[in-house]
């Protein structure tokens, strides 16, 4: 099988909303609604760095593009299409028909057209550029949050870190919680419907792959503000422990904090909005089927604070993922 | 120097024409005007795959972008913005500062902004996603040749291949013809311009990347039609051959004929048009200050033939760059 019949055989498929997909010099997507923005994103797989040397094919073309959604979800816009760059050390069909189904289940469940990319002989390398469409100044930005504002995040927390941990053989887990783990490590969920649901209700919003804290440093940046997180309400996000508790071995507590406060590879959202919005909040995560868990305050001076049960300052610091380290 | 560091130094400039650039989780760009087209295209740049270890720095995010803005050029796209995900074995400085360098210097003489991307580590790899506009109904397409119009290469065809081949070691060239067709190597001059004029008058186009006859193979297969090709024409093409005879030392006619029929990595835009539209040719040649050549005809049977100088067929094949073949 040589680059074109690759193509053409796992990539190909009949055009949607695309004026034109797969096979031409470029991709030609029809022009958005008049005032609306075009949201795009890119993001670089390596294979030893983002996944381990055969991960699921199928789990890991999910995750290309999840990780992908979950920088739309993150700025409130709805996908549209998507291009797919893929550097292969050699063609392996079982491989790449998983590969496509992983990853094209997640589009068509999102409406997210492939349209055009990309096949090379390299080590394994996935980049997928996905645009979307958000009306204009209506996306959620990094740089909004205000003093006094909740700070939020959907879903769980932790369980991807915890399953790299175990894999790595730094700690044991059952096999039941450790299935559970890793299909959060390797087949995220990207928060679409909560983000666009969102939209003028959030003050702020990004998504959370490099670990909570250090990604919500981004939007306290951003903001020019600080914050206050309740670690005892972010420890319980971790799904694991549920389990875990089922089978009478509860996690250690300086575990559950690093993987909830600093895990990475969660891509849950983490956002913020005015105290006065908690019922659209309530009603954004309930339209969107997505729980959310208020985890903290805004505050108006800098930096990032933690407080444990007993609402006392918890001093540990928790470094956030950084590729080059 | 972290991540966040990097792209801060070295890939974040003032937003010019993008709504939302670089530091969010994903770009803004404002809606096209009514009755516009996005064109879309990616292409990953692999070392040992697309250039040499050591490749200039500067040359290299010349050509990595240069690639894409090629692909825009063939569909006759105005470049408008791009995303870059990268990933590096390490953060050299001085490396980055050139490779940004080189891909600015082009994206800025295109005005094609850089809104976003990823950094990472790992094998080095450069996957540029760019995006153009072009009026609905007027991209230039693969599908549109048909019997009897002529076919056009712009510039020069295969000096990219002969530097390949000295680079590795297959033949010898004098050190100026060398620098020459390494600079058409490693700094290819898409054809944005060309593309742009070409709107209305050609009936087909594509960049050549892969060698001319495997991509006029692609214009020939989505057309439905065959093509003749004078090779005495396509022979001339190459540059470096003018420098050889000033130098005393032609080139062997096989080199030149493989050179210039299967070179790959020209990044010329291949094209018909209708005989009567010759003079149209002319003045979108002359209006994009770019030489383009009357390389052959579009026929109604298909496959694609070669003739010498003195009209008799050529029956030698040349084979088309394919990653995996």
């Amino acid at each position: 099988m040589g680059e074109f019949d690759l193509i053409a055989r796992y990539f190909t498929r009949p055009v949607r909303r695309a004026a034109l997909g797969v096979g031409d010099d470029c991709a030609l997507l029809a022009a958005l609604a008049p005032g609306m923005r075009l949201a795009v994103s890119s993001d670089m797989l390596v294979q030893g760095r983002h996944f381990f040397a055969g991960t699921d094919a199928r789990r890991l073309g999910h995750k290309a593009l999840a990780v992908n959604l979950s920088d739309l979800a993150a700025c409130g816009a709805r996908p549209l299409a998507f291009t797919l760059a893929l550097a292969l050390p050699n063609i392996d069909a079982a491989w790449l028909e998983d590969f496509a189904a992983g990853l094209l289940a997640l589009a068509d469940a999102h409406d997210c057209e492939l349209v055009g990319g990309d096949t090379t002989q390299g080590p394994l390398n996935i980049c997928i550029t996905v645009m979307g469409e958000v009306p204009a100044g209506q996306a959620l930005l990094r740089s909004g949050a205000q003093p006094g504002d909740d700070i939020y995040v959907s879903g769980t927390l932790g369980d991807a870190r915890l399953a790299l941990e175990a894999l790595q053989g730094h700690i044991h887990l059952a096999p039941g919680v450790l299935a559970g783990a890793q299909q959060r490590l390797e087949a995220p969920t990207p928060r679409v419907a909560l983000g666009q649901a969102l939209r003028g209700v959030a003050t702020s919003a990004l998504d959370v792959s490099d670990g909570l804290l250090g990604d919500l440093g981004h939007i306290l940046r951003a903001s020019g503000v600080g914050a206050c997180i309740d670690t005892s309400v972010t420890t319980k996000l971790i799904a694991a422990n549920a389990c875990g508790a089922s089978a009478g071995a509860l996690l250690d507590l300086d575990l559950l904090r690093q993987c909830t406060l600093a895990g990475g590879d969660d891509y849950e959202l983490a956002f913020t909005a005015a105290p006065a919005a908690r019922a659209s909040v309530a009603a954004a995560a309930h339209a969107s089927a997505t729980p959310v868990t208020r985890i903290g305050t805004i505050e108006s001076t800098p930096g990032l604070r933690l407080i444990d049960a007993h609402g006392l300052p918890l001093v540990q610091r928790y470094a956030s993922f950084d590729h080059f380290a």
